[in-house]
């Protein structure tokens, strides 16, 4: 078992920050520390949603299954991120599942110890509604990318964006392309032919899971070129 | 202007359920209405959220504006239902803009008198929460409907969502039909073909802005069917 410093953990996420040391003592009790190795389920569509999950290291997936195989990325939940708080406010099951992608270690919130301290803090009721707001704002955010943006906008704002989130310009694609496609609302074909594209501009190179981007500046304005043709 | 029993309106709104009479006579002071005509904007893109809207009677609807002219329709807001919950927790302004399709009555309840109730009710806290988490679901719901059916799929399971709603098979498109096809992530021209085919395979009849199921079964197992080919 991956020792961890639990108590600290609860206390330096967002979701906690307004309730007593004491509040979060008794929380640490009921907490759960789940390791999921690769590929593990976490759990899957139809199962009714009991608790909220903290993910402390790893990557999980949430997917919409298809029956024709093609199943639907629709969000990665990364390390101190939270996941699930949705569906336990609503006597449904989750319409999703949730599958590690790499070795993953989660804090299980059980739903009556949550409900619990939302009823006696107004502060974290409050946060936790900021949160749900912040992730619906996401949804709309994306609804906005595949609805207003072509294919090639699309995958230049994902290559911008991870650019920006590892902090360089050789950026490591954490999921396979399939899953990249699936997440950006493109077949896999799609994909590939657009960073073909991209190469053929000299705008990146590809080497296998990373990718190279030559220029910043040349690679947004390739992306504006486009928006003001289409 | 409009009259209407505001008392009523707001005691009977799921919002307001767990909070004392006293507290809905406190808010009543503090409620606005408004009324717009057919056509007139709510708020804008950019404008900041200050205030949550519940709809009394009419249709707003929320859009994601396009450079090019072709907004994206995000959602359809009827009579009993509210709006800008959400964007009233984030400190970031409207990334849609909400215009009445019809002419609408709205009350308008200001940002400081919702939080104030909010941090002294937890059950309607506990509402908030699950209302948000309703519409999170429903925004995967709907990314279901375009990610995993195709066009043919999603206009057949349009008409039937009408269909069961006005309880009718003789249903009333309450849209234009360029905005049921934003609405359902199409172009009108492919709405357009597939209400076609639809009628050519005697399924449906249309009449202008009014569409007659001839047999609610025999489309439903003409979309399962779809779903077993594709």
């Amino acid at each position: 078992m991956t020792k961890i410093n639990l108590l600290g953990l609860l206390q330096n996420h967002a979701l906690f920050r307004h309730i007593s040391q004491e509040d979060v003592r008794e929380l640490q009790k009921e907490v759960v520390k789940l390791e999921l190795g690769k590929g593990s389920m976490l759990f899957r569509k139809g199962d009714m949603a009991e608790a909220t999950y903290i993910v402390v290291f790893g990557l999980i997936k949430l997917c919409l299954p298809s029956s024709q195989g093609n199943d639907k990325v629709l969000e990665l939940i990364r390390g101190g991120q939270s996941l699930g708080e949705a569906m336990m406010f609503l006597d449904e099951p989750y319409p999703f599942y949730a599958e590690a992608l790499e070795n993953t270690l989660l804090l299980k919130i059980p739903r009556h110890a949550l409900l619990q301290l939302l009823d006696r803090s107004p502060l974290m009721s409050r946060q936790m509604l900021a949160g749900l707001s912040y992730r619906l704002l996401g949804f709309i955010r994306n609804v906005e990318r595949y609805s207003l943006q072509n294919a090639t906008q699309r995958v230049i704002d994902y290559l911008l964006q991870l650019s920006a989130s590892q902090r360089s310009n050789d950026i490591r694609l954490e999921l396979k392309k399939h899953l990249v496609a699936s997440l950006l609302n493109l077949s896999p074909e799609t994909l590939s032919r657009i960073l073909h594209q991209l190469m053929d501009e000299h705008l990146i190179k590809v080497y296998g899971a990373s990718i190279h981007i030559t220029s910043e500046e040349a690679l947004k304005s390739y992306q504006q070129n486009m928006h003001a043709l289409a």
